[in-house]
Order: C-alpha cells, then sequence, then structure tokens
C-alpha cells in the first residue's frame, strides 16, 4: 500500500482548482504526464486519447473563445489547459497496439462500438491524466463546459479527433478554493455482493 | 513530485493482471479504494459511478455466466470482480452534491446530455477506481467484453444502474503476465500548442 502522503496527494487532498499562480509549467512536465498516463489500461490497449497541450498565448486565446462563459476567465488565467480529445479511427493503430490478433477487425464498421470503446476508453485516460498531473505535482481543473462544435473546428479540422473534455494544469491558489462539495457514502455508491 | 516508488506503482511497472494468486481480498480494503476515488473530480461534483464488489461464490457465478468466453475463466479466479456501473438518474444526488447551484435543472429532461455526462464521468472515475486500487496495494484486470443487458438483468434489474465495464481486483500473479504491449509515443498521441 501506498504511503499517506501519496494517498493524500493524489486524491484526500487534492482539490480542483479555478484560480492559478504565476508558476510556469514546463514542457517537460506535459512530457511526464503522458508518460505516466500511457501506461495506464485501456480496453485491448486502444489507447484513444489525444492531447493538445494549449500554452501559447495565441492559441489560449482560441480555446478561450470556445469556453462557457463561466470557464473562460479560469481557462485565460492556467498556465496550460489540456484539450483531452478522441482518435474516431484509433483501431486503425491497433495493428501497433494490440499485434497479437487481428484487433482492428473487432472495431473496423461497427460505429456504436467505436462510438463506445473511443468514448470509455478515452475518459477512462482522462482519469489517468489527472492523477498523473498530481502525481507530477501539479494541479487541475477538469471542466466540460465549452461548445464541442467550436473545439473540434478550431483545433481538429480536416482530422478523426474529437474533444472529450478540456483541463487545466498548473500551480492553483490554495487561497481562492471553495469548501469541498459533499460525497457519497460508500453504502450509497457501491455495495459487496 | 511523488517518488519513483509511487509512480512506477500506478503507472510504470503496474500491469493488467488475467491469473490471480489465492491471497484474499478484504472488505476493508474495497472500502479503502471507494475512499480514495470518491474525492477524483467529476462534472458539477456529479459522481455518476455506482460499484457492486462482486465476491461470494453465488454472485460471482452470476457474473461469470455474463462474461464473453475469453473473459469468464479469469473473472472465476479472480477474488473481487468489481461491476462498475453509472447511475441514469445520477442528478437526483445533486441537491446534495453540489448544493451551490439547482445542478439538477441543468440536467432533468435532457437525455443527451445526462447520457453523455453519465458515461464520460462514470469512465473518469472508473481510472480513479483503477488508480485507487492499485494505491492500495492490489492488482487489476479491467474488462469490456461481457453481455451489458445479460449484466444489467442479473445485478441492475428494477434500478436506474447500467453497466459500464468489470475489473477483477487482487494479487496478480506476475508470471503469468503476457509481454506488455507498445504505447503510443509522445508525439503520435500529443502535441503542445
Amino acid at each position: 500500500m501506498l504511503n499517506n502522503l501519496t494517498q493524500d496527494t493524489l486524491f484526500n487532498n487534492a482539490r480542483t482548482h479555478n484560480a492559478w499562480t504565476e508558476r510556469p509549467v514546463t514542457d517537460a512536465q506535459l512530457r511526464h504526464i503522458y508518460d505516466l498516463m500511457k501506461w495506464g489500461p485501456t480496453s485491448a490497449n486502444c489507447a484513444p486519447a489525444r492531447i493538445v497541450f494549449v500554452k501559447s498565448k495565441q492559441e489560449k486565446e482560441k480555446l478561450v473563445g470556445c469556453m462557457s462563459p463561466g470557464n473562460a476567465t479560469k481557462t485565460r488565467a492556467a498556465p496550460v489547459t489540456a484539450i483531452i480529445a478522441m482518435d474516431m479511427a484509433f483501431y486503425e493503430k491497433l495493428p501497433v497496439l494490440f499485434p497479437h490478433a487481428d484487433a482492428r477487425s473487432w472495431f473496423a464498421g461497427n460505429q456504436a462500438l467505436i462510438d463506445a470503446t473511443a468514448f470509455r476508453n478515452s475518459s477512462l485516460q482522462g482519469g489517468y491524466f489527472i492523477v498523473a498531473a498530481r502525481a507530477a505535482g501539479l494541479d487541475c481543473g477538469p471542466m466540460s463546459g465549452f461548445d464541442a462544435d467550436k473545439i473540434n473546428a478550431e483545433f481538429f479540422a480536416g482530422t478523426t479527433l474529437t474533444v472529450n473534455f478540456v483541463c487545466s494544469l498548473g500551480y492553483g491558489d490554495p487561497a481562492q478554493l471553495f469548501p469541498r462539495s459533499p460525497r457519497l457514502a460508500f453504502d450509497e455508491a457501491c455495495r459487496i455482493a
């Protein structure tokens, strides 16, 4: 079992941040996040998540223009905001990622399975992304309030990628946190059968 | 930044297991997993994931009967197999989980938003679940090869719950691991803009 500091850093004391300090995030840290999260399991190793780390002022303003009004200011203020997307043609990589079977043929032509697999697994990878960013020492501010069509048009036109959610990265300002919201008790969310 | 042992335990050296030792998993460990993962962020704190930890022989056989042929034996062999489900009526809990706004009204009646929010966020929570189980010292064997209608009929009849994916928990037998499959390089999956 990992020590308490680890569990606190990843889960117990980790908070969603909306306000960010000036401390910058390096490209090496972004690579570190990916180099951790990439090992998280996905169905048939399909790994459909694709990430755009939006860091430059110009690209950030494009993204800010896609966010809902409540998310625009905090997106502008973050040192980096990642777009977690999914590649709807993920199965074209399966001959490399899952070489021991013809896994491509399980998906090609089955759009309902493609859609569910891309969404489930890129979201799972989004969970790994958030925990990996915290393991790398950063705070996260995930958001799903945005105009998805607009993000797709601005960042993914002419590709097979589509946005799943968006997550700011940086060093959050703890003074500007809201009180923590409650969680469901074990017996409300789980049972042992 | 967390130390290398932590990063290795959660990501770099963590493997999907298909074969399990006899070492049992306690109910306290299952509660520990939930008590970590529950803190992971979800949209409007909606926390749609619901978990059935299938542990008894009788319930496990019911679940085995719902798995695809390739997953039946390994599901039977695992000390516990968790069904990660989503509550499609998750928004009824928002007056408790997100008390500072009428978040229920954002969802009620908007089935497309309900469906996407339940699926995205219960999958995100599935990612937290897998990392939390590893932090708690267990190995994971996530699976999405099963008859979803059958699991829903066997475990969730008359409820608003529906299965998302399934994940065995226990102490994996490292001698029976396959060689690790490749991952996409940073530049294949990510860009910094």
